[in-house]
């Protein structure tokens, strides 16, 4: 396969891009060469694709079906029953409906925790954009229960480690240090490094939970994980929002990941925002994700972008704080950064996972700051086109089967209502 | 003219929508009348339109011009020598631009506070939306510059009252207490009176305006206006984050108007969110605006009430504040009762200023519940048609002339940097 993209603006210069295979080749002002496919991109921007750091993606089949609850409430009467009714075929065309709607808004990669990896794994096969997926592990210090997790999970990653698919890579999740026992951790550890696997953890989310591992585990969350040697550069840590200036500085040492929520935390009302400066100041690598469909509503990494942003601003009465070009870099670099993927810009030589911007859309009118306008002005439905790991996926807003899959999907929404 | 909308969703059920001139005359499951527009809305939900109920138009032009800068540098480097150089021109291309912009993302009428005014209202009456349009009027305690500013308000208001045009409504906008003389600000409260005219002004928007109120007329902000004889139901007031409960009884004791700006608030870094419980309990009429492009930067009433909602819920931590109908309600309904209008909900005998929502955008699928997709999960691009006074403005996202004015104002946005 081989595209080449004509007069499409990048960096504030016109040029042409050409791409064989899933890397991008060349960019120069002017490319002849015979290609599969050619883009005439004129008013159009080039970007990396965004990259979605943290995500239950099946969730949008719970889009909009419970909001504006009580925490407990929400966990306990909505969504846990649902969850405990999904199917193998709820995973899949959840996940389905996730790809669609994360090309459309200009997603290529996701950082997935949910259910029936397999059902995910066929599901972003079939959609052409990547995933870092594994089933979430729970074991509520329960041993029976962990021995099921175990075995299911190590089932379900060595079935997705054995599809050796390029753009589906197997992640272990253990949900996190209040739901999963000191067994159950190290379980998750071991099994992460003798299958090289990165590991995705949500972390410091909220007040209630590092006191909640202070009783259990006699030690606050990133104190605990050190302990069982779980900080590491292939962990990723989702939200991070409650935590001390010592333990940001803790993470930096062990070079951890961290996947920004800043939808989700302001939805649930976790009652802090991410200490940026000070995680920029440690050198952390801060990416950005969406969460899931239940705590955001939507899976659109642009507006997640305007909220980190604003937030930032807002939280710490600085309106300097995480300008437009660090909050793109929170969505593109940053994310490939975490999960160690070559790409997250457009440079020669790069994963060829990228957006074609729509100049014409009224949010880039005037233009005249590109960065400014997809931050603060646009949404995702500027992109135009998405195209990713070397194959277009979205041309002029239209992508393969959308209809089809937007229709199935919501039927299994609402047979699982139903059930 | 009449319209009739057959096959749409509203409050659930399928119906259809009969309107004449400009009023909503008939709404039953099936209605046979000859119309000259017949509109089949199947899979589209009917809303009422939005306001934008504090706006500065024509900033569009200055969109992405200035960010993420120190809030005096900003201002005294970025938007104020550049609104010097501001023309009838600019107003009417800015204006112009602002109004597609506003078609677009489902904004039938907004509260305009600018320069310019006989432009504004050209450029309005030609978009075909509703306005509330005004001069800004600054005279920073200067007699000269009150005198100039009486005379050019009273010249330019009165020119516009003079149209007695439908949908353009003059109204009078004191800048604030602390860029106002009290002989200003008497001016322009005499002058509403005399005129029959709103007033609108931007009010405890930060706590360096709360201590200059202080410092310039040895009250606060409120106490200062009700000494003054302007608090009243005909005063909107923008912003009112740094209220004191006991101000907040007061305002609501005079039914004074508030405009909630928080996408602007949070990238201004205010350093506080709008005391949404406390009003709503005293009985206060909250609407929703965007505020000026340079501090949001677009113009999507959509996203402003994710912001809200989410910003509340963040701020007061608690997730059952402002939910999903709430914050709806504040982008339709409030806004129409706060300037008085016979609209914001869609009913017999209300004006016929409405919009079909594309229910097949993946933003509303799963379909669970329409409130919550619209505010949590959707953005503006979800607007398929836009009825104002009557008059479809957009059908199937088409409006006259988008493109001739996008690239006009594109034109003239650049030549204003260039001057």
């Amino acid at each position: 396969m081989s595209i080449l993209i004509k007069n499409c603006l990048l960096n504030n210069k016109k040029t042409s891009i050409y791409i064989e295979d899933n890397i991008i080749k060349e960019i120069k002002p002017n490319i002849f060469v015979e290609a599969e496919h050619k883009i005439d991109a004129t008013n159009k921007a080039a970007i990396p694709g965004l990259i979605n750091a943290h995500t239950h993606a099946a969730m949008t089949l719970f889009r909009g079906y419970a909001d504006d609850l009580e925490l407990h409430d929400w966990l306990q009467n909505y969504i846990w029953p649902l969850e405990a009714k999904l199917t193998y075929n709820d995973l899949y065309w959840g996940t389905k409906l996730a790809c669609i709607e994360m090309i459309k808004t200009g997603t290529t990669c996701f950082n997935d925790m949910y259910f029936f990896t397999r059902a995910v794994a066929k599901a972003v096969i079939e959609a052409g954009i990547r995933t870092f997926a594994g089933p979430v592990f729970i074991d509520l210090f329960d041993k029976e229960r962990r021995e099921a997790e175990i075995k299911r999970h190590s089932a379900d990653l060595l079935a997705v480690k054995k599809l050796n698919h390029p753009r589906v890579i197997p992640v272990v999740n253990p949900h996190s240090v209040y739901s999963v026992s000191k067994e159950g951790l190290e379980w998750n550890r071991d099994f992460a490094k003798e299958n090289d696997m990165m590991l995705h953890i949500h972390l410091a989310e909220t007040e209630e939970e590092n006191k909640k591992s202070l009783e259990l585990n006699k030690k606050r969350p990133v104190d605990y994980l050190e302990e069982l040697k779980m900080l590491s550069p292939k962990l990723v840590a989702a939200h991070c929002v409650w935590l001390k200036k010592d333990e940001i500085i803790k993470l930096a040492k062990y070079d951890v990941k961290i996947a920004h929520n800043p939808v989700s935390n302001m939805k649930l009302a976790v009652g802090r925002a991410l200490n940026y400066d000070e995680m920029k100041k440690a050198g952390l690598t801060v990416a950005l994700g969406t969460d899931g469909c239940a705590s955001n509503n939507n899976l659109d990494v642009f507006e997640s972008m305007k909220f980190a942003s604003l937030m930032q601003k807002f939280s710490f009465n600085k309106q300097t704080i995480m300008p437009d070009d660090e909050a793109l870099k929170l969505a593109t670099l940053n994310g490939y950064k975490a999960f160690a993927l070559n790409g997250g810009v457009i440079e020669e030589g790069k994963l060829a996972d990228l957006l074609l911007i729509d100049l014409n859309r009224i949010q880039f009118i005037p233009n005249h700051n590109l960065t400014s306008n997809i931050v603060y002005s646009a949404n995702g439905n500027c992109v135009n086109t998405t195209i990713c790991d070397g194959k277009i996926l979205m041309q002029n807003r239209k992508v393969k089967d959308e209809e089809k899959i937007k229709e199935k999907a919501q039927e299994v929404a609402y047979n699982l209502i139903r059930k």
